[in-house]
């Protein structure tokens, strides 16, 4: 059997599998990021997200600086969908030793342009020849215990938010978006969010992970899903991947509260697109005319 | 102005350049891990390593297994190096989706097996598929502040030590190596150690660097170096890379201390192979013949 046989959620599965982990470790492979004990108020969170020529970017749709900004803005949307705060990144780059030094420099200006903004320390790095440009970001945040919000907490009658509008990132904003860290801190902050994700496989498969983390079912409804104006359909608004916008459950009254009293200070748009269910009734999609279609969990696959 | 042609070592540098670290950044890019403010007693280490194939190594010569023990094992190095101990690590592979799950499983099964000998939890992954294999590891560590061992405390008149015997890694070692953790835990506990790095370039590559990050020169003996079986020559001994030895430099009466009271129960050969001088005498090696040699910082070169 080969690896894109398999794809790359099990692929995953298969390296979390057997793994001897710390007590101190409170959650491993499966969340946006690692949780780890830390203080008695904050937990730490670890992630890593890996770019590579040709697959994340391409040379020719691409400069340097927006490939520095997107590596270290992919893994500051992983803390800001577990809820924390991004601290501290290190960097390894794999490049081409006749690329010019300016491009380098260009993929740095990127990664420190981003890092200010959002007070990220780089800490460290590693350089290494490769044809092609591979550049591996590995970020490790804090967030306060109560605030800490996982993939697995929604519940039969949450509804489900997201923010933003989904589909087309490929056209460019994947690689200038700005990661979702202020609404997320937002959220966190004055709201009770029962379960959050970023999406970057798509719609359908990041919510089909939170209904399985949180053994629910959900449905969605066309007519509520905000669609890009880069979204070449519907279809293509709910499957694309790289949107790096904030998908989120909230009990119904936290919700209402939070369209009352935050949305208009928000600067960023919030849709109500569905509802979860118990787990028996999986993920659907209500259609424009009311019809029902099952969704499978598909997106953005790796192999 | 190419990559090639400014090489690793400015390269890193020119990440390190104009970056904003916050307060709790003790040490960011320029040992072999950063620094950050953790508890009261202990800080945090924070490394890490990418491996690239034809690189680091080759699908005919490393088996799965062995890659995946590499791609950990270079990373608990470096911790080691910094007096501490490895806690937490995430994993990034890049992979052909063309290869058996079974390879993918081995390189997962060296990296575990590695993980569980140092007590070393895998809390997090990102999996991507790429036509040259490619992992990259980054590793938390903790050492206690008393304990913290940077490349720049060496002083003049301390004296040069080394674990094992260098040279030749290439023909195997660098594959299976057992990362000297043990030996650098013993020694920072029970002994003053004023500097130390992993030989990860080639001795004289890394002992310059502590000599540079001390602001301080040295001598080596030719005929007191260790020189591996596996060496083709001295020459080859003191620039081969990825010996990852322990280099560390002492007080003489400590060193003497060390010799007397603790080398029988370390397990693994330590020499010592020179001495630490004002900054003005340079890196110099007395040959055999008692004649001197001016030694420039070369090694093994990424680019």
């Amino acid at each position: 059997m080969k690896v894109k046989d398999i794809g790359e959620i099990a692929l995953v599965e298969r390296l979390a599998r057997r793994i001897r982990l710390d007590p101190s470790v409170l959650l491993g492979i499966g969340d946006d990021a690692a949780v780890i004990q830390w203080t008695k108020e904050a937990h730490m969170l670890f992630a890593c997200d890996m770019l590579l020529e040709g697959v994340h970017f391409t040379l020719a749709h691409a400069t340097p600086f927006q490939i520095g900004w997107k590596a270290l803005a992919v893994n500051i949307s992983d803390i800001a969908a577990m809820g924390g705060v991004p601290k501290y990144a290190v960097v390894s780059i794999g490049i081409d030793p006749g690329r010019q030094v300016s491009f380098v420099d260009g993929i740095y200006r990127g990664l420190r342009s981003l890092a200010r903004k959002f007070s990220v320390s780089i800490v460290g790095g590693d350089t290494n020849r490769s044809r092609k440009l591979v550049i591996d970001v590995a970020l490790i945040g804090t967030v306060e215990k109560e605030r800490l919000t996982r993939r697995s907490g929604a519940r039969a009658g949450d509804v489900i938010l997201v923010t933003g509008a989904l589909g087309g990132s490929i056209k460019g904003r994947h690689l200038t978006f700005l990661p979702r860290l202020r609404e997320a801190r937002a959220l966190v902050q004055d709201f009770r969010v029962s379960s959050m994700i970023d999406v970057s496989d798509g719609l359908v498969l990041d919510l089909w992970r939170i209904l399985r983390a949180s053994s629910c079912g959900g449905r969605i409804y066309e007519t509520c899903v905000p669609v890009s104006r880069d979204a070449d359909s519907f279809g293509a608004a709910i499957t694309d991947g790289e949107d790096f916008e904030l998908l989120f459950t909230m009990e119904p009254r936290e919700a209402r509260r939070f369209f009352r009293e935050a949305l208009a200070g928000f600067g960023t748009d919030v849709h109500l697109i569905g509802q979860v269910l118990g787990e028996k009734e999986g993920l659907t999609l209500v259609t424009g005319d009311g019809s029902m279609k099952a969704l499978k969990p598909e997106g953005y696959a790796h192999f």
